[in-house]
């Protein structure tokens, strides 16, 4: 058994936001949506069918947090969560605030090619997330 | 308070498997992939989070069950778990069994065009999985 450590590519493209009971929440690195990831804090993992079930409601339940507080922050039009895992294996489930007029509109954010935040702008993001999710659930 | 009724255009896009507890569930008239729709059995939802906290623990176990018996059938390289909306708003959570030699992969199903099955094949993905599934849960 193998401790839990964060795929290196899954870091590279994400910002901490805050560590909730099973899973690290992340801010995808792309300014064309708020994007969150969350990545359940267990080794080998990279279904959602390698989780137990208790596991498995804690994470229904943290995609339905961050869907709940990012609904009240950014008021998008959809939300869109998925779990792929073709490219990093690792379990990571993706919760996307998404809008009529965002340019991938009504495709889907995977598979497009992200935009960097600019380093002054990331902050309006990040912070009202990390206010309303650190020290939740 | 309407009654449930499933939207139009996902009847048309898919083949009824059976009924479980909380969804309904159909196959995707797509050849590329095994790709199974659940669609909660409640009306006005189209987000996770219109479903109360009980329901959303049955709709991630009723994801789990699909998921096992498709990685059971189709010994798939990735299942893609997904819930977006954006082109129809009723909750529909997608479970597709994906291939490292499909044509989309890495890709996202979501966004491609669909290839029909042909009426003399369909019956090979469709039976096995109303076997598994029919009865169960």
């Amino acid at each position: 058994m193998t401790a839990f450590a964060l795929d290196p590519t899954l870091h590279a493209d994400t910002i901490e936001i805050t560590t909730l009971p099973l899973c690290v929440a992340r801010l995808m690195n792309d300014r064309r949506f708020p994007w969150v990831i969350l990545v359940p804090s267990r080794p080998d993992v990279s279904e959602i069918i390698d989780l137990d079930t208790a596991d498995r409601a804690r994470l229904i339940e943290e995609v339905a947090l961050v869907s709940t507080v990012m609904r009240e922050l950014f008021r998008p039009t959809k939300l869109n969560v998925g779990a792929l895992g073709n490219v990093v294996a690792q379990l990571h489930v993706h919760v996307i605030a998404r809008f009529a007029n965002d340019g991938a509109w009504p495709g889907p954010a995977w598979g497009t090619t992200p935009e960097r935040y600019r380093h002054d702008e990331i902050d309006r993001t990040l912070a009202p997330l990390r206010g309303r999710l650190a020290g939740r659930a």
